[in-house]
């Protein structure tokens, strides 16, 4: 019987080479490797206390009771703890994040990376990290990334064990900043769970596949010798393939608002005019404005001068998960 | 030697399933076959002469001397039909469109099938429909489309003479109306000939041709059984991937602008209310809303309250070039 109260935080992460579709759906096992940094400033905080004499587990959100749907999908993950460890008993969940949710800032990926950290250690569990990181995977793919440290690689496979993640470079190896353009702030109509499952019905998705394993190289070796213009290529072409696929499923999935596409424009063309800035985009319309160091501040000017940006955000890599077991 | 004046016109077409890439650049063999109908209404119209006593070629666009890459272009097309034909001497040739040029509207096809069947008729040939469609593909791959009337496939072929385009089905067949929203006047940044050379650059490239077969089979279909559902569906899909390649070759071509994109999501959401309306885009920003017969009127009421639409031309489909021979 598990009794006992955690607390964890972790950041979203954003995708340099993105994972969009599976190769087993219900295991959560991508079908091509990813690669990713995590966001700081950007978090979730979650608090789980496993309890004996309950009927069920509970969920906080934001400070409010969460829907049912929220809850459900919690109740699958803390079921397939409880099935994967052993664990007895009920959680009393509460999580918080410090941004939007579902605006295409990575929300499911530091929420089951903080809810499956908090939950093992409230358990009195001592996991290594890359037993978390394919737990995590299990809540939510990318949840996986936003477990180790700074410059993250998630592994495919098709064993689950084998499909974690790891850090390749500590966050303070590139002070590149993601900014990010926010250009709606409504929940995205299809979430990242059922867009995965559609990423099979395109006739481009296997094509795009074997090529990530080529982009992939190229990400971690431009990443590891901090070459700009070499990841502003790759990233900016991975982007572009994941969306392709995307907008060329049955039905097709188009996540782009107009004002969306007027970045992407406008960052090509501030790239070829020497600003180290290259954009990617996930499941949703707003851009992530990958930036070297000296030109976050200029890029950041520049954005707010176009026509449909809501809000900005910058965020540089962050850590990793971190625990805290409070009793 | 031929001398002799002969007056030719032939309408634009608008792909419905589209052409992108080439197997062979040099005899513009294209890597898909695809289907199209004529664009009435608008219309290029060129009148040639040989002439005897002459230095060389000479070119009068829509008015005004040609510009030196205009007139080369039209000069590669008289030299190949002076040698795959035997015709000898220069032509005089005076050509003008009735609709912009280079914005999406694809002038280069209603150009080189008007010009082929001009030309050939002045040098004092009668060649049959079929011929005229490889030469004229030679001098624009979708010109051979622009020959015959109606609706019209072009065959994909590894041969000269295999790559041919016929009609399906008469103009009067089924009154579609292709309302063009145009959202942007200015030449196109990437011409279609580089277009096509780069379409083998992207991952994505094989697959989209290796559906094409299955589309056009569908799409063919649709149009003989006045099936407007199944037309929609086929037409944008194809469409996108067209686009889903163009935007992944490397360098990428991303042709849309922000209007473009919200025209098309505006498509979608119309058809979904019931009005029988799909888009289709060319290698420009400006939209081609396919309509069913009730429903153009309606289409281009609702083009007009979109910003960023700066013109809007209706055109149902048309027939094949017309030739007079004048002397």
């Amino acid at each position: 019987m598990a009794v006992g109260t955690a607390h964890a935080q972790a950041h979203p992460n954003i995708a340099l080479i993105k994972y969009w579709g599976n190769r087993d759906e219900r295991l959560r096992l991508p079908a091509n490797s990813s690669l990713s940094f995590n966001l700081s400033g950007l978090q979730t905080t979650t608090q789980v206390t496993w309890i004996e004499d309950k009927s069920g587990d509970s969920l906080i959100l934001n400070g409010r009771e969460a829907r049912t749907d929220e809850l459900s999908r919690v109740i699958r993950h803390l079921d397939m703890l409880r099935s994967h460890l052993g664990i007895r008993g009920y959680a009393h969940v509460e999580s918080g994040n410090n941004f939007p949710t579902g605006t295409g800032i990575a929300s499911s990926a530091s929420a089951f990376a903080a809810l499956t950290a908090a939950a093992t250690s409230a358990a009195g569990l001592h996991l290594d990290e890359r037993t978390l990181t394919t737990l995590a995977r299990l809540g939510s793919g990318s949840a996986a990334r936003s477990i180790p440290a700074g410059f993250v690689e998630w592994h495919a496979s098709d064993a689950h064990e084998d499909s974690y993640a790891e850090s390749i470079a500590p966050a303070d190896h590139w002070t590149l900043i993601d900014v990010i353009a926010i250009v709606s702030t409504s929940h995205k109509a299809v979430g990242s769970t059922a867009g995965h499952a559609s990423a099979a019905t395109s006739d481009l998705q296997n094509a795009r596949v074997a090529g990530a394993e080529r982009r992939l190289t190229q990400c971690r070796s431009a990443v590891l010798t901090r070459d700009f213009a070499a990841l502003a290529e790759v990233v900016e072409e991975d982007s572009n393939l994941m969306h392709a696929v995307m907008m060329t499923s049955r039905p097709p999935l188009f996540y782009w608002l107009p004002a969306t596409l007027a970045i992407m424009a406008a960052v090509r063309r501030w790239r070829t005019e020497g600003l180290q800035v290259c954009y990617t985009l996930d499941a949703g319309p707003n851009i992530h404005c990958i930036c070297g160091p000296e030109a976050a501040a200029e890029v950041r000017n520049r954005l707010q001068s176009i026509s449909g940006v809501v809000d900005i955000r910058s965020a540089p890599p962050g850590g990793g998960v971190t625990i805290e077991r409070l009793a």
